[in-house]
C-alpha cells in the first residue's frame, strides 16, 4: 500500500498541467462517439399491438415482432491534438447513471471530463448496456426482468447527500458539511436513468468489447462500474494500465475468480465523508478493503485515499459533482502523474 | 422560394469555412452537457414489488413509490473559441432516434456536428424527452402508452435504405445507387431508442425551454424534429434565427395554427431520393410543400432542395450518415452563410 501523502500536492500537479490550448481554449483533434458490443435478436410470436399515435385518432395496429440489435453499449470520445495522458482515460457511470455524471456537473460547474481534458487526457465517456445512448431492450422477452427506477429520496440518502429527503426542497435534511450542491440536488436527479438488476452479464460484455476496441487505457470507474471495471481489467489486463475505483460497489469474487491478474495493474480507491454513518457503506467500505489486501498479498500496486483521513470533509457518493470536485480530481491526476502514465 | 442555383458551390464554401484551429483542429472554450424542462412528480399506492438482485438470491421487496424528476431532455454541447457562427447551431434528432444521429457517423466517418465545428459553429446535440441520456419515466403511470421498438426492417425499408430487408445482410436489398454504406447498417441500428406516441406535448414542452436557454440559435432538425422545430420557431420567435428541416415529417396545422411569425425565419427543407417509391414519404413530401407554400404566402422566406434535382442521387432519409453527407452538409453551410448567419 501506498502512503497518501504524495497525493497532498495533487491541486498544484493540475495545475500545471492544465494547459493544453491557449489560456484555458483545448485544442481538439476529434470528437464523435460510437456504440460497440451487442447482439442481433428476433422476437417472434408476439401479439400485435394497438397504438393511438394521436390523440382521438383510432388505434392503428402494430407488429412488434422482428430483428433487434440490443445489448451494445454508447461511447463518446474528445481526442486532444496533443494528449498529455500516454493512453485514453476512460469514464465509467455507476448504477441507474450514465455518462453525464462525468460532464459539466448540475451546478453547471465543470466536471472530472473537462478537468481531465485540461489536464491533457483523451476523455472517453461512456453508457453502459441499457442506459442512456446506449438504448434498451423490450422486456420481459429480451431484458429479463422489469426496470427499476431510483426515488429521489434514495439518491438524497443513499448517495450521502443528506439523512431526510422531503420533496419540499426547504425540509430536506443535508449531511452537516456537505460538500454536493444541494440546490442542484433536482438538476442531479434528471440524470437518473431507470436500471435493470438481470444485465450484469451483457453489460461486462459489452465492457469488455469497449476495452477491447478503445484501449490500452486508464480506466476510471464510479460505483457500480466498480466490478464491471475490474472484472474487464481481469479479462484484458494487457489493456488496462490502470484502474481508479471511486467508491466503487462491488468487486469480482476473489474466492471464485483468479485476481493474479491484477498485481501488475496500479489500482487507486477513493472514498468520501459520512462513510460510518450508513451500515450500507460500512459494509461496502470493508468488502472493498479486503478485496485490495488481496490483491496486496499477491503483489498488486494498490493505493486508497479516505478524502476525510487526507483533511477532506464533506464529499458524497458523488463526488465529481461535489463543490470540491476539482480538489478530488486533482488527487486522482497526482497519482497517475505518480503512476508514469503522463507524458 | 429561392434558386438552389446559389447552392452549387456548397462544398467549396464550407471548405474556405472549415479550419478554426491549425491543421484540422478545433480550438474548442468548453465541453459540456445539461438538462433542461421536465418536472417533477409523485408516485403513490403502487403494489410493493419483488426484485431478484443477484441469480439464486431470494427476492428483495422494493418499495416503487416516491418522487421522480422527468420529462427533462438532455443537451450535450461543444464551443469553439473563435466561432464563425454568429449564433450556435442546435441539431435535433428524429423519432427512435437519439442526438447520436449528427455524431460520428456507423461506418465511422465524421459527422455533421463535426462538419458543422470545423465549419465555425458552436455545436448542440440533444436527445429529446424520452430518449438516450434524457431518460424516461415510468408506465403507464407517467408515459402513458407502451414504447415502441423499431425493427431493423422498419429501419431498412422507412428510411429508404433499400427495398426488401433480410435478417442475412447479403440477402437484403438495397436501393439502387444508395448513398447509405449498408455495411453499416446494423451499426446504425443500435443507435435506436425505443420511443413514446404519447409524449409529444411534453417533448415540445422541453424543446421550447431548451430553446429559451441555448438561444438565439440556429436549429436543425430530421423528420420527427421537424414538427417540434417549427412549433419551438413559432414559440419562441426572436430566438430561432433560421430553420433547416432535413426531411421533416410534420408540422404544426397551419389551418389551427397561427404561423404568420415564421415569415422572418429562413427556413431551407432538404429532401433526398427515392421519395417517389413510397407512398409514406410521398404523402408527407407533399403536406411539407403546401405548408411551405403557406409560409411563402405570408411573405416567407423558405427554400428547398431537392437533391436528386441538384443532381445528387442515391440519398437516403438518413442523409446525414450517407457516404456524401459532407456534400449534403456543404449545401447547408453555404445556404447558412447566404442568410447571413456567419461572421
Amino acid at each position: 500500500m501506498k502512503s497518501i501523502r504524495l497525493l497532498a500536492s495533487g491541486a498544484a500537479v493540475a495545475t500545471a498541467l492544465t494547459l493544453s490550448g491557449c489560456a484555458g481554449d483545448l485544442v481538439v483533434s476529434d470528437v464523435g462517439s460510437y456504440h460497440v458490443g451487442g447482439r442481433q435478436v428476433t422476437l417472434t410470436g408476439l401479439p400485435t399491438q394497438e397504438i393511438i399515435f394521436s390523440p382521438g385518432a383510432p388505434p392503428l395496429k402494430v407488429d412488434p415482432n422482428g430483428d433487434f440489435e440490443v445489448e451494445q453499449m454508447y461511447v463518446h470520445y474528445t481526442k486532444l491534438a496533443q494528449p498529455k495522458g500516454k493512453v485514453p482515460l476512460l469514464l465509467w457511470h455507476g448504477g441507474g447513471l450514465a455518462g453525464v455524471t462525468w460532464e459539466t456537473k448540475p451546478d453547471g460547474k465543470p466536471g472530472w471530463e473537462m478537468y481531465f481534458l485540461k489536464a491533457g487526457w483523451d476523455t472517453y465517456v461512456s453508457d453502459a448496456v441499457e442506459r442512456g445512448r446506449a438504448s434498451w431492450a423490450r422486456f420481459p422477452q429480451i431484458f429479463t426482468t422489469e426496470p427499476m427506477f431510483r426515488t429521489k429520496k434514495e439518491g438524497w440518502e443513499l448517495f450521502r447527500i443528506g439523512t431526510a429527503y422531503a420533496t419540499d426542497p426547504k425540509q430536506r435534511v443535508a449531511n452537516a458539511g456537505t460538500q454536493f450542491p444541494t440546490e442542484a440536488f433536482d438538476q442531479f436527479i434528471k440524470q437518473g436513468i431507470p436500471r435493470w438488476v438481470s444485465n450484469d452479464g451483457v453489460t461486462q460484455k459489452a465492457y469488455d468489447a469497449y476495452v477491447q476496441k478503445a484501449c490500452p487505457c486508464v480506466v476510471v470507474v464510479h460505483s457500480q462500474g466498480g466490478n464491471f471495471g475490474i472484472q474487464a481489467a481481469l479479462n484484458n489486463p494487457d489493456k488496462v494500465k490502470a484502474l481508479v475505483l471511486v467508491e466503487p460497489s462491488g468487486t469480482p469474487d476473489p474466492t471464485k475468480t483468479d485476481i493474479s491478474a491484477l498485481k501488475n495493474i496500479p489500482m487507486l480507491w477513493v472514498w468520501g465523508d459520512y462513510i460510518n454513518t450508513l451500515p450500507f457503506w460500512t459494509g461496502i467500505f470493508g468488502k472493498q478493503e479486503q478485496f485490495r489486501a488481496e490483491v496486496n498479498k499477491l503483489g498488486g500496486k494498490t493505493t486508497v485515499i479516505k478524502l476525510p483521513d487526507a483533511g477532506i470533509k464533506g464529499n458524497s457518493h458523488m463526488m465529481m459533482m461535489d463543490r470540491n470536485s476539482d480538489q478530488i480530481a486533482g488527487l486522482v491526476q497526482s497519482w497517475l502523474v505518480s503512476q508514469g502514465l503522463t507524458k
